[in-house]
């Protein structure tokens, strides 16, 4: 493709841009980017084909929420974001600006030729690069001062006391975990149980480029899945037409850059991915890129190795797609989070967060009992001896015997009861449930670099003339409406046919500026599917000409059902072609323009 | 209505609810609110039929854009909400807790049967009220402090470097103040140009109560409407069917508590409306709400008076709609901001935000010219004189002549000019063109407050039986699949049928626990328009009925026919009456369950 021509058509057309242009020269706004009018509708259109693939039809036991962006310090002190979210940071002694460490390192040393990685590589071993090779601060010459942590949690005040920290979610899965008691009583107690969440996040990167890429505020398209580790069938495993292209983490370890394709249960069996649903979630997450245009080839998961995952996560792939402008960019991230994050917020909260297992087959347990020696206590006790008796039946049992059996003395509400006032049985007994922490695997999308990659595979060039091939359920505009010359009743008509759809919801556009030839050209670049002619024959016979925007192949139908005609090709997915054969119309060959 | 009982069902239901439940002891978190599985579905299809009632039909000149939630204090600054987004708080001396001043007033007031209306009253006349009355603090009994200003914006910090202040948006609103220039430029140059935007925004509230109704956290839906204030006609005025129930300012001032009724163009004709544009928004907005099921004597717009109106406003409606429990509710506020915040924005950025307006007669204006006089310079400047000349020549004219004609005198390039130097005219000139600073209206609606006000206005029982009408279009679930006893070809079937509806996209559940009575009830209760029913006649002749959630009518339909059906009614928005009369099928008596 060409990428210079491709940037000038999406700078053009306006999908997206840097947000604040008119105060870019006063104010720190880096990392934040606007959608336009074709960019929402877009954005729109890919966030439903996700709830399509992941949500709706598996809506018995998948289902969305939303809960805030702004969540108190406690949380992300349970989740471990204030101790791990950070990136290394180092700061100009002279002149006091401030990079992150490893991309200054990075590009410094690629200039002069040297490639080295430096992702998870320590605070000590950044600054020994940063000695090693000398490198200053590129914008004054200074010396750099010692790389340090820099926590990119967006922080705020909640209410007016100012000890009430609170904190703009990175991920919006802190929500569904701190939410899961509730939504698992909602949905009646089951697992498996995934809950999905649609919104934003906010990562105060130190300093964001590459565009959609890197963003200081972004959304996010998350589903927490939370299953019995020891019940982890998906029954819908073997129903995925896909292959995944994956490089497994001993492959990564060894160097390896070409993935291997695995049916999913198959990669599971051969222990590449750890789990059925985790499989289950990179199939749809495949078919989901597909969906958007993105070929197989131009698609893998690339395992983490333990030192570059995250706090949180046991094993995690991340699914990699080509681009041509940015190279291999992570558009979305698995993670096996297991009982990690539930059992964090536990602790913190003080919340039972475990469910009930039914067992299959009853288990014995062995119990210990604490029976108090009644004689012994009123030989003891005298006629406080019944309240002392009460107190040794309350207190916990595991934590009577062993004090007495290490210390031979233990006080319970103020009384000394020694060795000799009680007896100590172990019994057992059948138990039919037991309880445990849910387990969780995350398929968690970014969705502005979904927005990218999609746009960037659906441009093309036919004899030098752009054209956006984007799918028809996710293009902004569904439909142009063209009269091919600007006369007076082929334009009442074609302002008539503008406002039917305008007022049915259908995304359209009427333009009767130019020639029809540059009018075609202009939106086939904008990725519209569909074009309606309004023509000589128009007038005479009521009838238009429908155009399909990647074989211009065309349709002649009457100006009276062309609405219903295109909504109907718009939700059935339809081609020109197919939609010709079910209504048993006859295509006309492909317009020269 | 039984209030209880309708708020015992949305706490069943869980349409929404308290977020972080589980840090409630540990954190501050009031004000936040989550949405459950059904709440997430209703908020959408809320804010869809907004779009299709505001956006879509107008698409030519209104689009939608999506800026983000945190920006620079610069905008803020250029807005006035650093200055004017403020409540009034007042601190215990004593134990230091804060309170919202006019509320605190208003309520232990209230307590002592004493009514005060606070809105629009000064830091000095509230601390004047706490004084007179001797209010304390209500928790401790101490001593209040003064009254002073605390700002409702979330601060932040973007990027690494303290000084580089953001804010979370209080309103979407600046984000299309700000991206004008460049949406102007992508629609083509055009006004009028309406720019839409849904999406969260922030008010650091001192203590939310009232649930939905007061967040922290919250999604607006706001249309920012730029026209030209020579030329507000509104074309599509006179196609609206509706009666705008106001109580108009001077009602207002004079304490009137009834709206009187008004056509669009009536209201702006007698002056109540300031112009058409705002009256065609007011008439969409009373749609709007009439479409969610909220009765005409529900609704009205109350004027705000000059002291209530936010500080860039020069006229101002709050669309009220009324609720069981909270009283008449604010739902959405229309404001007529002027050129208020894009002359703010031009002076702070110092960006040309100004569009052209074509004259339609040719305006003749006057124009001061300076000429230099060549033999007076070069004999003031010898052979500098073509240099002096140039600069004479590039200087503001009219800041030449004001200076010279004040003090006979001025310095330029460093050349010292005087009047005899210089040839001053006046000159008359035709001009096509001129430029000016677009007005604005803005209609602004609180999505969560009308997913409350919609789901109380949907709640009633029948025979003591909760019942949800929610329109189909927005209710969160379309389509209950009921095998009327749990046997195992019923439950195939029905599983079947719930996938399909599944794979469609239509939000469906299927549930075989219990009796056909209850399940009806169950989902009565919680809105869902049809239930398909697997019944002894379904495996012998392969029919199902489709029952009315409203009429509790069934009509018998096909089992390869009734995904068809559902999808098509709940698009059509068709009730099963009109169903069956349009597919010719035969209505089944109400069943009695």
């Amino acid at each position: 493709m060409d990428l210079e021509k491709f940037l000038e058509l999406m700078s053009e057309a306006g999908f997206f841009y840097p947000s604040f242009e008119i105060y870019r020269s006063r104010a720190e706004v880096g990392g934040f980017y606007d959608y336009g009018p074709l960019g929402v509708e877009l954005k729109r259109n890919i966030i439903e084909k996700w709830r399509r693939i992941f949500v709706y039809p598996y809506q018995d036991f998948i289902v969305e929420i939303e809960t805030p962006i702004i969540m108190p310090r406690i949380v992300f002190e349970a989740s471990g974001h204030l101790e791990h979210f950070t990136d290394a940071i180092v700061e100009c002694t002279r002149c006091g600006r401030k990079y992150r460490a490893d991309h200054l390192i990075e590009e410094e040393l690629g200039r002069r030729g040297i490639s080295v990685k430096t992702e998870g590589l320590s605070f000590e071993e950044l600054d020994e690069l940063i000695r090693k090779y000398g490198i200053k601060c590129p914008a004054c010459g200074g010396e750099l001062g010692n790389v340090r942590a820099f926590n990119l949690l967006f922080q705020t005040t909640i209410g007016p006391y100012s000890e009430n920290v609170g904190y703009l979610r990175p991920e919006t899965a802190q929500g569904m975990f701190v939410s899961f008691p509730k939504v698992f009583n909602l949905v009646g107690r089951r697992l498996p149980l995934g809950i999905a969440q649609i919104g934003k996040v906010g990562r105060n990167e130190i300093s964001p480029r590459q565009g959609l890429i890197r963003l200081r505020e972004f959304a996010q398209m998350e589903i927490e899945f939370f299953f019995d580790p020891e019940d982890a069938k998906c029954p819908y495993l073997d129903e995925l037409d896909v292959k995944l292209r994956i490089i497994p983490e001993r492959d990564v370890a060894a160097g390896a850059k070409e993935p291997r394709e695995f049916g999913p249960r198959e990669a599971v069996e051969v222990g590449v991915v750890p789990n059925e649903w985790m499989a289950f979630f990179m199939g749809l997450a495949t078919i989901y890129m597909n969906e958007l245009g993105i070929p197989l080839d131009h698609q893998y998961f690339l395992a983490k190795l333990p030192q570059e995952r995250a706090h949180y996560s046991s094993a995690s792939f991340d699914q990699m797609v080509y681009s041509e402008r940015f190279g291999w960019v992570e558009v979305s991230g698995h993670a096996y989070r297991t009982d990690y994050d539930l059992s964090r917020h536990m602790k913190y909260s003080g919340y039972d967060l475990t469910v009930e297992r039914r067992l299959s087959t009853p288990k014995e347990v062995t119990e210990i009992r604490v029976y108090p020696n009644p004689q012994r206590i009123r030989d003891a006790f005298g006629n406080e001896a019944s309240k002392v008796m009460q107190a040794v039946g309350k207190a916990d049992p595991s934590w009577l015997a062993s004090e007495l059996g290490s210390k031979g003395v233990v006080t319970v509400n103020g009384y000394s009861i020694t060795r000799d006032m009680v007896f100590i049985k172990e019994e057992r007994r059948k138990v039919f449930v037991e309880r445990f922490v849910p387990h969780d695997v995350e398929p968690s999308f970014g969705v502005d670099r979904i927005v990218y990659v999609t746009l960037e595979h659906a441009y093309t060039e036919i004899d030098g003339k752009p054209l956006l091939r984007l799918p028809p359920d996710v293009a902004p505009i569904k439909v142009a409406v063209l009269p091919i010359i600007r006369k007076d009743n082929y334009v009442s008509i074609g302002k008539r046919l503008f406002r039917e759809f305008s007022m049915a919801g259908v995304r359209a556009v009427y333009d009767d500026d130019g020639t029809i030839g540059s009018r075609y050209a202009k939106y086939d670049s904008l990725g519209v599917p569909f074009a309606i002619t309004i023509d000589d024959k128009t007038p005479v016979d009521n009838t238009v000409t429908i155009r399909d925007r990647d074989t211009k192949a065309q349709v002649r139908v009457g100006v009276s059902d062309v609405v219903n005609i295109v909504v109907n090709a718009v939700l059935r997915k339809l081609t020109i072609n197919e939609l010709a054969k079910s209504m048993g119309l006859q295509l006309i060959t492909r317009d020269k323009r």
